[in-house]
């Protein structure tokens, strides 16, 4: 059976977009989460990861012997490996706007992701308010992801109609849309809403809720209740 | 035809990557430059790319009307329409390694990037050295590449033996590292010999070497002759 190893599903979005896939398109897997340490460079984090990638980083999945790491490679190899479900979308113009969407999430939005990391169980609404008012490269790159969503095929439907691997690069955009309160278009809101909705996604964001972990490095905004 | 539409060659790592994979596979394409302008901001540079991708930046690839953009969702597409040639590695696992590597370039590397611009006509030795010494995050980043190139099947072939979109991946990375002259191993520097040697990089390399245009924002480490 494949294994993919993941972080905490609180704060890992790269983590969260593959285990996703591998869910929503029910694929067997084995589920093996090695947890960031409390501060960065304690604990055997690094060395648990370096064991089976050497990169260091996860997400990683091992199949059949194969080591296939980072989010994006992984999504291939299992839409490869799967033929007989849509991982991408069937259509190749639809599937070659799924790639660029996602390709451009993989690479880009640099100010999203450094300010509004993702939060999952963290109600970081004031600190939003305030990110949005003084960081424009943040509006920047929400009035891009709205954008792009905007081009779905039906509001109340995923980006490319049904569920594929490109909802799954955006899941984490959306979490952080909630944890930061960003003020989204109503359009918006009903595609978070149909993200949220989606098995895969709830199983995700319930587990994610429970973590009691804190991470130092991962918590510029609040300490720790006492 | 396909239409590419890239920016100035000696500056733009991006365009380089499909650029590089169209020509070594020697598919059809009408190659679109738009030059960065001289200062940010400046010039119709934006707004002549908004005109055909929205998201204002390029590689992007005009195929049949559709536009696919982000450098690396352009090699899925270009290695979907040309099955006939191995645009990625035929063996699954190679593939798989192939993939994971190219990923890992487009979201990662930071600190080589951001200190080592591709700057293909100049001759930073000095620079580099100080920047070697001074960022331990480059001499890092570094060592994970070279960590990666050592895996290549035979020192003088190209990372999966024959050329692929891996190799075009890494190719900027080769020009970054003859530019800041950084301390690599003698293994590495005989596949950069590889990458430089092939007509598709020749020719590249080539046009770079020969454009006058002065991007300022892109040169923080010299002043335009006089």
């Amino acid at each position: 059976m494949m294994q993919l190893y993941i972080a905490n599903k609180n704060y890992s979005s790269w983590s969260m977009r593959p285990w996703l896939v591998l869910k929503a398109f029910d694929l067997a897997f084995e589920e093996i989460q090695l947890n960031f340490p409390c501060e960065r460079g304690e604990g055997d984090f690094k060395q648990r990861v370096l064991e089976i990638n050497p990169n260091g980083k996860v997400p990683a999945l091992l199949d059949q012997g194969m080591l296939i790491w980072d989010s994006l490679a992984i999504c291939e190899y299992l839409a490869e490996q799967y033929p007989e479900q849509a991982l991408w979308p069937r259509d190749v113009q639809q599937r070659a706007w799924a790639r660029s969407i996602s390709a451009e999430m993989h690479s880009g939005f640099t100010d999203l992701r450094s300010l509004c990391g993702m939060n999952i169980r963290a109600n970081l609404a004031e600190v939003g308010t305030k990110l949005w008012q003084e960081h424009s490269g943040l509006r920047q790159d929400v009035a891009r992801i709205e954008h792009i969503w905007v081009e779905r095929p039906a509001v109340d439907g995923f980006l490319c109609g049904e569920f594929s691997i490109a909802d799954a690069f955006y899941a984490p955009v959306v979490t952080r849309f909630m944890t930061y309160a960003l003020p989204v278009s109503a359009n918006s809101q009903h595609y978070m809403q149909r993200v949220m909705q989606h098995p895969a996604m709830r199983a995700w964001v319930h587990a994610a809720s429970q973590e009691a972990m804190w991470v130092n490095y991962l918590e510029p905004y609040q300490k720790p209740a006492k």
